[in-house]
């Protein structure tokens, strides 16, 4: 595997103040790092970024969840309510490229690090904010996590069975999913900043953020002029037949293929045919056009599961795969995690760590030059506390030390 | 809402070859052209981007699906198969910042104009391509789809009620998550490559990307060594109550208030009992500590619901919201596209299109400076053959005129 990694050096030395928690801003702030950037979480000396805790008052007991948002930055810890605390992080934001937080409505302003303060300190810093809803809604002030913005947003109205209520997407794209946009628009902002130096703040809202990975229903919203349903396994309002999950040998509860044929391409269903031992069909007017196939898809659905209830998941997808069509299991994550192929090309990759134990993860997906971003440890509180103080703003042991004794930050 | 949108030009000059169909691809390209670049679809004369029409054969009858992933594009209609059309996006390779495709495995290579090919034209290029499976995999020749994708990175084993099938998530996170995640990846490139001048080849397959996005089910796979659940409204493994969907009046499909309390903030549930005009059971010892509520949680959800029923979800969430509770109505895409709020912050713009009818759709959701951008037309096929060819190769009007003759571009 580790011929696969290298330290991808996109980002480097851009320096970003990581005032992000849980992870709709983590996952932003970390995908950064996976771009080599410097990213320096500042966290509370008690207790931290409450992501690295599953219960209240527990420190540390998840680990797991943690390291998935954290993974190759530093833990600086500061008192933001000590008055030298909050002057040693308007420092380090003097030095930084970037300024990311998520915190409540008002939060950040309660804590005078307002984008007007902070653009008094550094006129061409990137001040990122990620909040519930947008500024101007009828909700701007509202808490908000990953359910409520995915509630919010229309993906629950989107997902279940069709006779069945609103369910919740299993993906925490309220979350990672905005991440993702405001790191796109972080990095435009960058790039122009090499030539301009100039300074920008941006702002995404969780539920606005949702309305991008809702387009095709948005889409079907357009060509129906009504609300776009529910479609259990199925795509409603796409009028391709075969698509959908097919029941496989053994029949537990993840024992199933999606099979879909394409709408831009009819020789799919020919293939299938022949795959399934059905050659016999081809032809078969009752059959012939995707149309013939969507008004009788029950019959459809029937004669291809016949034929995947005698055959696992795996195989199922690998006949219809090789012969053309597009097919996938539907894996659970213990069998993704157990799949080496994933390790072979550094998408999942092992974090060793000081503290917790080794835990194999998912790393950045995408690779560069054929070689994933190195997955390194997430911090332990107030890890870099020292050296990042040292680094950034030059001040030495005496001087760091005078800090930890007035409490303005952590002891570590 | 003219006010609130802005034209973005942090990527003002560059320049992107945009070889990509349907999806996955367009979704980043498209991402790019919100930040001001200039990206030019390379279409088939014939029939354009297969993301044009609904069904095979069918020229330019779904519309809705092509604006969502092309706005503030520009379309050159090439014959591919043409030598001279080739020679042409070669030309066009030659001045450009990036190439991207997402064409089935193998395809882009008998096209001519592999990763190799392309270096040697423009060593400087950042080479971006989108599989289904990774460079690798057992599946890397395999076609995918969005629901493929996400069949295979495990999003479907997530989704669905505990004692049903796996169940798709209803947006496309297996097209519009894969883009989301190269094009941060390009960007970073990009950043870098103002320095360096250096190109790259850049690769993400669709159900890697899905790994990224099930990083919280992989959390709790690592803290209980088993497959992550599938959890209905709820989320399994996180052990907060009260947490769920709770009905609402009227009763109908989508008539239900998401409610969670948060694992960081206990006092969550004391607020809610005052708005559901229960004070009597605060210091109840029953319902006092998460603990106690997760082991009531039929209870406590039968409380919570008691009260929701007599509400509207809009109303239900106002009330919760305003209490500090953190809440979210279960919203369809005709609500949403009802809401004029989004419109008054940009987020969602109407499209004025050269041939189609206006269409209000979703922009791009993160602010800059308090503005959002501008969205644009999607082009009609071959809009720009004759100004892109001009302004990047600087061919005059004979030139052009005789390409079309021999077919080595589209006529418009």
């Amino acid at each position: 595997m580790s011929d696969n990694v290298t330290d991808f050096k996109f980002l480097e030395g851009v320096k970003i103040v990581d005032l992000t928690q849980f992870e709709a801003g983590p996952s932003c702030t970390e995908s950064l790092a996976w771009l080599g950037a410097e990213v320096v979480k500042i966290e509370n000396p008690r207790m931290g970024d409450p992501g690295r805790r599953l219960k209240a008052n527990m420190p540390d007991d998840d680990p797991y969840y943690f390291h998935m948002f954290n993974a190759n930055k530093k833990s600086v810890t500061v008192n933001l309510k000590n008055e030298e605390g909050l002057d040693l992080v308007k420092d380090m934001i003097h030095e930084a490229d970037i300024m990311m937080e998520n915190f409540a409505p008002g939060a950040i302003e309660r804590l005078g690090l307002s984008y007007d303060v902070v653009r008094q300190i550094n006129p061409g810093i990137i001040y990122a904010q990620v909040k519930g809803f947008g500024e101007g809604s009828p909700f701007e002030k509202n808490l908000s996590f990953d359910m409520i913005a995915q509630a919010c947003g229309g993906t629950f109205s989107v997902t279940g069975a069709p006779d069945g209520p609103p369910t919740r997407p299993g993906i925490t794209i309220g979350d990672t999913g905005t991440g993702m946009l405001m790191a796109i628009t972080i990095l435009g902002a960058l790039y122009k900043r090499r030539e301009t130096g100039e300074g920008h703040r941006i702002q995404v809202a969780m539920q606005d953020a949702m309305l991008h990975y809702m387009r095709v229903n948005f889409a079907t919203q357009g060509r129906t002029g009504k609300a776009a349903q529910r479609g259990g396994g199925k795509v409603p309002g796409i009028t391709n037949a075969p698509m959908g999950l097919y029941p496989c040998a053994p029949g537990d509860q993840n024992d199933y293929v999606y099979i879909m044929t394409s709408r831009a391409n009819p020789e799919h269903w020919d293939r299938l045919l022949s795959v399934i031992g059905r050659e016999d069909l081809i032809g078969n007017t009752n059959y012939l056009t995707p149309g013939d196939r969507v008004e009788r898809s029950d019959e459809v659905d029937e004669i291809i599961s016949a034929w995947t209830r005698t055959q696992t998941k795996q195989d199922a997808m690998q006949l219809m795969g090789e012969a053309g069509i597009p097919a996938g299991a539907v894996l659970d994550t213990d069998e993704l995690n157990n799949d080496k192929t994933f390790e072979d090309r550094g998408v999942m990759q092992t974090m060793a760590h000081p503290v917790h134990h080794d835990f194999k993860m998912p790393a950045w997906p995408v690779r560069v030059d054929g070689k994933a971003s190195r997955l390194k440890s997430s911090p332990v509180l107030g890890e870099h506390t020292d050296t990042v103080i040292s680094d950034w703003l030059g001040l030495n042991d005496a001087a760091i030390d005078a800090l930890k004794s007035k409490g303005a930050i952590g002891p570590q």
